[in-house]
């Protein structure tokens, strides 16, 4: 997409990417997303969860506070979501980094009251965290479901941030006797843990003993 | 700390936490913080890295854009480090949940100009990522202090908010045939990748082979 004013990245411009698969490919390994608002001449700002459907992030308020109340009643909404990869280690201090992917999207976001769409959002929050555990668990009651406030914000004005591969130092520097590297950094999974206070009567679903955005491997259910 | 009308966690309040002791925990173990601020009529977010000394937060310049401009211009800021520590599967879909720790700070920022105290502050940035690096590392030249923006946060109204422990599912519920429980997740570091456009002449430093917050076992040297 076309950069905007404020979507265009200022600082470091070749780490700015405004093509919607890579922004689509960040949003889809996160899970929890930074979203702020302006509101009553302060900035408020939460971490929280979000799902993806095409061109519209989903976000619910259980949650939330005055980000989503600001949001709902029309403030714009910043939402950002950041991946770390690695500790960039550089001969000198000065070019010491990280590796990283983020997204930041701007925009208003369109509340969701109708019943059929807001369990749809829901639905789609849960299974982006965990494909699939949604076919597993109690679906919402209307109650619930009255219960809960739920935004979109359209992919419409985003920009995505990307650095990676190793340090680059000053050609002056590089002949010192400094270890200089990556250490990769990413997010893991342990065993998964059941309900100590009352044991499930049903063993480890589906949802995870496939392979997760957290490990290659499956099983998730050892130990 | 006492709480502040925003510092104040509204929603889920049993959650929230203003002991300082808890604040400086989760500052401490994060080293990717998000900031915001609002100027010309924009909510502006960025992850940037940061670094703590006792009731200081530091972040530097390198990789801040907007949000560091109107920071230093005078602009509030709000700031937040969020640790995610799993997923909380209930039996029905409205009580998942995700266990986190996260602390948000607000307040002015002072602008660093003395070169001393502004190398310190960096030191305390990349020594907070990887204790114990810039005593590795060619230290910052006069001209690169120069280039380099760094600001203080006060971490006077602040809050931290936490969610441990199992799903709260509905009584009604507990019967049901759906497992239920916690997947935990953290943030693990890989093998280190010496710099493979420059080989560095020296093997891995002590830095990288003492523990750390992402792993207890000392050596990420290996492979």
């Amino acid at each position: 997409m076309e950069p905007t004013p404020r979507s265009q990245v200022r600082r470091q411009r070749d780490r700015g990417d405004y093509r919607r698969e890579t922004i689509d490919a960040i949003l889809d390994e996160g899970f929890v997303c930074h979203i702020a608002c302006a509101a009553h001449g302060t900035v408020w700002m939460i971490p929280t969860t979000y799902g993806r459907a095409g061109d519209r992030v989903y976000i619910h308020g259980a949650a939330a506070n005055h980000v989503l109340e600001a949001a709902r009643a029309g403030a714009e909404l910043t939402m950002t979501v950041t991946l770390v990869d690695g500790l960039v280690l550089a001969r000198s201090t000065f070019h010491h980094s990280v590796n990283y992917r983020s997204v930041t999207l701007f925009g208003t976001v369109t509340d969701i009251t109708d019943p059929v769409e807001k369990e749809a959002a829901l639905a789609c929050i849960v299974d982006h965290i965990l494909p699939g555990r949604t076919g597993e668990a109690r679906p919402p009651s209307p109650v619930e479901l009255t219960r809960t406030r739920v935004v979109s914000l359209e992919i419409a004005e985003a920009s995505a941030k990307v650095r990676t591969g190793g340090p680059v130092d000053d050609e002056e520097d590089l002949a010192l006797p400094v270890w200089a590297g990556v250490l990769p950094l990413g997010q893991s999974a342990g065993a998964a843990q059941p309900d100590l206070d009352h044991p499930p009567s049903v063993g480890p679903p589906p949802s995870l003993r496939q392979p997760t955005r957290w490990g290659g491997g499956g099983d998730r259910t050892a130990g």
